[in-house]
């Protein structure tokens, strides 16, 4: 368990500020959230599925979040409600340990003097804000970072350490950027010349809804024409790679190390799993999930889930089953001409 | 569309810069580049590939640029050329905001006293020279990049904020480097101890060539013992993994999230897909081309296009094929079995 | 080869300080390390593998590490080991460059004035420690690091340029962490709700233990409620993705490019090949091996090599056995109908 003890809230409290119901000692107090096979005296626990349903009966926690059906198996006071795994998101947020955050522009960053900074954002050491940077109400900008000119950060929106937005990005409010997320860098579109290469300008830029959150380390490139846009409350995990002119639908989640070719959209709600890649230029429906490390070589029109790949499996077998894999064209007309003698003497047989 | 708009260009001087044959009033202007279905008045667009034929007798753009057996389908001005991408490329970069460089050094910079900066180059705020670098004309290094020392940076390259060089590595003439790249970190270089791993000293460097450019979070590891080199015009794009001892022919492109193993030489001319992954110590052939997500798990010594993995299906499905795919080698066994035993039922019969 | 040349190691001394037989003059002195076939006048080689052994006669090196049983193939001095491989790890390291350390903190770095900083520590330019950060003897600190709260540094661990520490991240002892590496952003940790999603607080931290290798542009996430973990002697190379709540057992090594979800543990002494994924929650035994860009799906009980995906082939061919991987399972049925129908044939025949 990390971080230092935060000052304990007492359950009733609690269940006041999650709107859960209290059954159970409404005076006790929590200080601090672990697993339910870890829990001890003191601490906040929760039941969200069928994973640790075994650790609910012998669990040391002082209270539990549980769903009503899970509420007679308790040991300890719980804390009920339909949606646990929600309550306990709320929960978290409780016992975070607040950050230092100083309102005010440290005196080690550099400022154009075009860009003006609302008395209830935080700007950290050693920034750079270009000409035209604009920002909303408490906004947090983390050491380091580099915003470009003319980039527009909506309120309450925080950029942790070490974050690179190029000109013109523009993001919504309670955006949440991790250190070494690099948005607006120049798609990767070149054209083939007599003799390798040309550069094509990218024109566009990025604009990012609300509530959207990325992950350290993830690239988000700038259109080529148009913008690169991502959706309200998009969730992006880390070392995910987003081409130019990609769209992605509100309340998508994409997992880390996710590569996204360029020009793609994708839907709503939909769901991306570690490490798929997913080809230029497709498209894919809302509601779609792509299983992780699966590649996407054609656009999904229908909502579902997708995968590609094979199984793991010993080495061994593997190889043996690999090295098939590159016969299976011929398996398959061995098989059917197999079908058609076989036909032939049943025939002559019958 | 993002970005300020420009001044507008004629058409007859855009056509005069860009040596293509305008049909139209040369005296029209654009101030903008937008794809054939969404440009309106005053801006120019392109037809470069039978993606957007359809869009081309309705496109209320101002000029478009394309090839002459298109010329008759256009519903306005045309700059005619044999290579309309290639066209396109080069408009494009007229579009271009113009980049707020000045020259010179920042004082928030560390320059250490041995380093010599052109008059012509830029140095951002906020980095860091190491003893010995050296630099051309011109060069421009935004703000937050580390340079190792001994480092080389040719004329006209350039460095987007927060790059890092480790110490040694030499770039040419007109570089580009992204955002978050990381060239000359130790390769992953270890002999295995009696316990655990021993470092082994990365003692090459890297060395690329000119007009190379590198995309956003992408690393560049330094030789064990040579160095890794990175051919003229070879194109990189985000999110890539070099490693020790590689390299790279002239204008090969390398797409996002791929990773390369250590001792890898790719050849000239080369094209490898998205998320590929080639294995250490292979080498691969001049004009190969390796389609996205596949892994090159053998040396490839004739051009081609290669590829690996399995095609995208309904999960429901893919379940049910990929358990087939571990009994490949007994469904090969099988098939045998059945063609023996039905050939001598043939026999017999006949 | 690159890198200025250092002062020259005479044999004798050499094999004095790297415990090593000396056949040959031991006066001879050598000045950098090459491989076998490049190798000339002044420089050491060595012979680690089969790959190398033709050039091992013919070689012009001053002196060769080599196993016993190949002294009397060489054509020059010999220091004679039974771990080559080993014996050039240790040799190499005396070749290195000296890093320019000065011991202290440079005046451009932001130190909270909690923060103690013992007199044997180097911290660069342009860095920002948090309140309570702590760190041991020799630490080294380069360029434009941001160390969170909290954060506590081993003795002689060292950080390259541009390393961020999120707050109350652990180090051990002698740990490396390469640039653009991130340890301890938020994990991916968020619960659906009604519309979209809530983050949850990712309360645990990050804790390396001693002589980790961290490559550069890694990120390895803060737990959820308990700490990230990773143990002593482990290697990470480049562009790797470590989860929230992951453990990795001692002296496991993990290539370029590795995705590990979240929760995952692995055990002692593995080897997971670049470009591998691992699904979150599953748990990998002791001395696993996971061939480069395979996909392990399930938890991995024992020890050996384990594979997914399939071998690369031209596209041609690919494109077709692809097509017949998703008619395998009604292939398998066909195999199945046609086994009975000759079956009862035969039968008949019989």
């Amino acid at each position: 368990m990390a971080g230092p003890s935060l000052d304990a809230i007492r359950l009733g409290e609690l269940a006041g500020r999650l709107n859960l119901e209290c059954r159970g000692d409404e005076a006790a107090s929590v200080h601090s959230i672990a697993p339910l096979h870890l829990a001890g005296p003191g601490q906040l626990s929760f039941l969200a599925g069928p994973r640790y349903r075994r650790f609910l009966s012998s669990t040391r926690a002082t209270a539990v979040i549980v769903a009503p059906e899970w509420v007679e198996h308790c040991p300890c006071a719980c804390l009920v409600t339909r949606q646990p795994y929600l309550a306990y998101a709320r929960a978290s947020r409780l016992f975070e340990v607040p950050d230092e955050v100083v309102p005010g522009v440290h005196p080690s960053t550099l400022l154009d003097p075009s860009v003006k900074v609302p008395a209830s954002a935080s700007i950290g050491p050693g920034c750079c804000l270009g000409a035209g940077v604009e920002m909303g109400e408490k906004v947090v900008i983390g050491p380091g970072c580099i915003i470009g000119e003319r980039s527009r950060i909506g309120e309450r929106s925080r950029l942790m350490a070490g974050v690179v937005l190029y000109p013109g990005v523009r993001l919504g409010r309670r955006v949440r950027l991790h250190s070494g997320a690099v948005i607006g860098a120049d798609g990767f579109g070149f054209a083939p010349a007599d003799q390798g290469w040309e550069r094509i300008a990218q024109l566009g830029s990025v604009v990012i809804g609300d509530d959207v959150d990325v992950g350290a380390n993830t690239t988000i490139d700038r259109g080529a024409l148009e913008d690169t846009w991502i959706g309200d409350g998009v969730i992006i995990d880390n070392q995910v790679q987003v081409g130019h002119n990609v769209r992605i639908g509100e309340h998508t989640a994409i997992a880390g190390c996710v590569g996204i070719g360029g020009s793609v959209t994708i839907g709503r709600g939909c769901a991306i799993g570690g490490g798929a890649g997913i080809a230029s230029h497709l498209s894919i429906a809302d509601g779609v999930q792509v299983t992780a490390m699966s590649f996407v070589s054609q656009s999904v029109r229908q909502p579902g889930t997708y995968s590609s790949g094979t199984s793991m499996d010993l080495n061994h077998n593997w190889r043996r089953n690999a090295l098939r894999f590159q016969q299976l064209e011929a398996m398959h007309r061995r098989l059917g001409v197999l079908e058609r003698r076989l036909k032939r003497l049943e025939t002559d047989h019958g």
